[in-house]
């Protein structure tokens, strides 16, 4: 199925309500499900509609807007318990991502700043913040792309994780912006997705995304990374991030830090592509990163189908940290750092 | 499902003809195919019928005897054409278990010894010598299982990848052979089976066979293997072999070689289960090690539903390999040898 326009929206602001992509559907189906409320909007994080750090960042700005604007005619008492109820859902729908609680604070430091003035006004303004942050969030990977393009060879066979593309994003893309900038520099650049089980977000979305691109793009199961590396199939990875600890220590989609092992073993650069909204200096290193643990049905089959015998236990971790020392660098919107560590970390915050 | 007989025939000779459980529908549905000629035994194994580098060895050589049957009352030019014909279907079935070839060879030895003499006596000790290779197997998997037990503790959780058990051989198992012996020593041992994309024979095979068995087992995507290790859950790995080098650079299911390097990092033991049938003395390493690629549609989907977009190219190579160094014990018939080499594999048959 091929898109009219290049330039996937995965969510967007329309007649008064926010619209996303139904991802669980890609690439069979291509349609878009409606948010009328936070509570709409948690369950579509926490069902997978859609996914992606900074695209749950965009998606609960718009969540809690799309709260107030349902209340815009109500009192301030009113309204203000129903967007403290948005904040609450919104921050309980994934652990993981840090994108999402970056969000959610800078909607409350607006509120906080405004709840003084009228009810309809704050609504504005929260919306405007939220459509700000989307527009921003499309900037940043853009920048991103510029600064991860100079690190692309020409020819690179690149093989990335997950989806950390336009799907994943406001548009454009982390990891997969920065193949796309390379591309648009000149760059001969094809694709290796591994399939990422259990979601399969490489084999429907990476996979599906290239294609639109006409980036030509190679699929393989997660375990034929080591077997692709032994036989100098892969340049460099470049992955995306869903949660990055003042160390650099980076939570990203499971099996990512497979692929980092082993591309340590084949003197291949490890690259994370990631926004500083992405980096939580809260935390000190990977240890203090929640994992989330997702339902043990997404690994014994997939959609409907059921594979595993009954009696089987199951593990279903949706994140794994790889530790910084694996990290070649890390490509943010002000630039790459070699090697991430605390200082060059809190560094980059004062550029 | 649970299967009354505990010692699961993976295949069996009945009413004149070979047996066989239908691999591809496990552990839904469980079931028996006929072969009643040489081309329907190597469809089966093309076909993944019958999976597993004994298995294989043993399905060929029963797959020689049922053409033998077959013709059994024809002339002796008829007959050696027909056997011709069986050895060179057989040896084309599939291309990277050297169980398989050493089978034939075993076969045709015994055809060549026996051509002066009649047809259906002929007929009759080519049935006898796969019998006799079926229950062989049998025992040598016991007495790998008795060497390889005696390197698990008490406690252990053994991660294995794809399905080197019961099904994989003609009983006990290779991999999960070590396993077995290791409860049946009493000792208190759980399996953290990899599910083994593509083919899924960890989720499918690996996990119905613990099961059966009672044997704690707890199912994981392939790609949790790094994360599962970084959190100490894995105290060893023991997996099984389809070919391995003179130097013990060892071939085996997709996704092996990862593990092997995962291990490594984390200090893991990481034990190749393997029968002398399987070492392949011809070759000097990995690297002239045939590897099997196998169908697309594999990895696009699995069964009837497909899951990747249309115009992704794809990679699907069967098996990858993992070299000696990485090895921390070959566990055969004769005995466990540590960090293999090749003048230690060449002692193992003088032994």
């Amino acid at each position: 199925m091929q898109v009219e326009n290049l330039n996937v929206e995965t969510l967007r602001w329309r007649d008064g309500r926010l619209e996303l992509i139904d991802q669980r559907r890609l690439p069979l189906e291509f349609e878009y499900v409606a948010c009328e409320t936070a509570e709409q909007t948690a369950a579509a994080i926490r069902g997978m509609v859609v996914r992606g750090a900074p695209a749950i960042g965009c998606t609960a700005a718009y969540g809690a807007a799309v709260e107030a604007q349902r209340h815009a005619a109500a009192s301030r008492q009113h309204f203000d318990a129903a967007l403290e109820g948005a904040f609450e859902v919104l921050a309980a729908s994934r652990p993981t991502a840090v994108n999402l609680f970056w969000a959610i604070k800078r909607m409350r430091d607006c509120h906080v700043r405004m709840r003084d003035g009228t009810v309809p006004a704050e609504a504005a303004a929260l919306l405007d913040l939220a459509r700000q942050m989307h527009s921003d969030d499309v900037e940043i990977n853009r920048a991103m792309g510029r600064h991860g393009a100079a690190l692309i060879a020409d020819g690179a066979r690149i093989m990335t994780h997950c989806n950390a593309g336009a799907l994943a994003t406001a548009g454009h893309g982390t990891a997969l912006g920065v193949i796309r900038s390379a591309r648009d520099a000149g760059k001969h650049v094809s694709v290796i997705a591994n399939e990422t089980r259990p979601y399969l977000q490489g084999a429907r979305l990476t996979a599906w995304e290239m294609v639109q691109e006409k980036i030509p793009v190679t699929l393989a199961t997660d375990n034929m990374a080591g077997h692709l590396m032994q036989l100098g199939r892969v340049d460099v990875v470049v992955v995306g991030a869903d949660r990055i600890a003042a160390n650099g220590d980076t939570a990203n989609k499971i099996g990512t830090y497979t692929v980092a092992v082993l591309a340590r073993r084949h003197g291949i650069p490890f690259y994370v592509a990631a926004p500083l909204s992405t980096i939580d200096l809260a935390i000190a290193d990977g240890s203090g990163i929640p994992i989330e643990q997702r339902d043990a049905s997404e690994v014994t089959g997939f959609r409907g189908m059921r594979w595993a015998p009954e009696g089987v236990l199951v593990v279903n971790p949706a994140f794994d940290v790889t530790p910084a020392e694996l990290i070649t660098g890390l490509i943010t919107e002000k630039g790459v750092i070699e090697r991430p560590d605390a200082a060059k970390i809190v560094a980059l915050f004062g550029r």
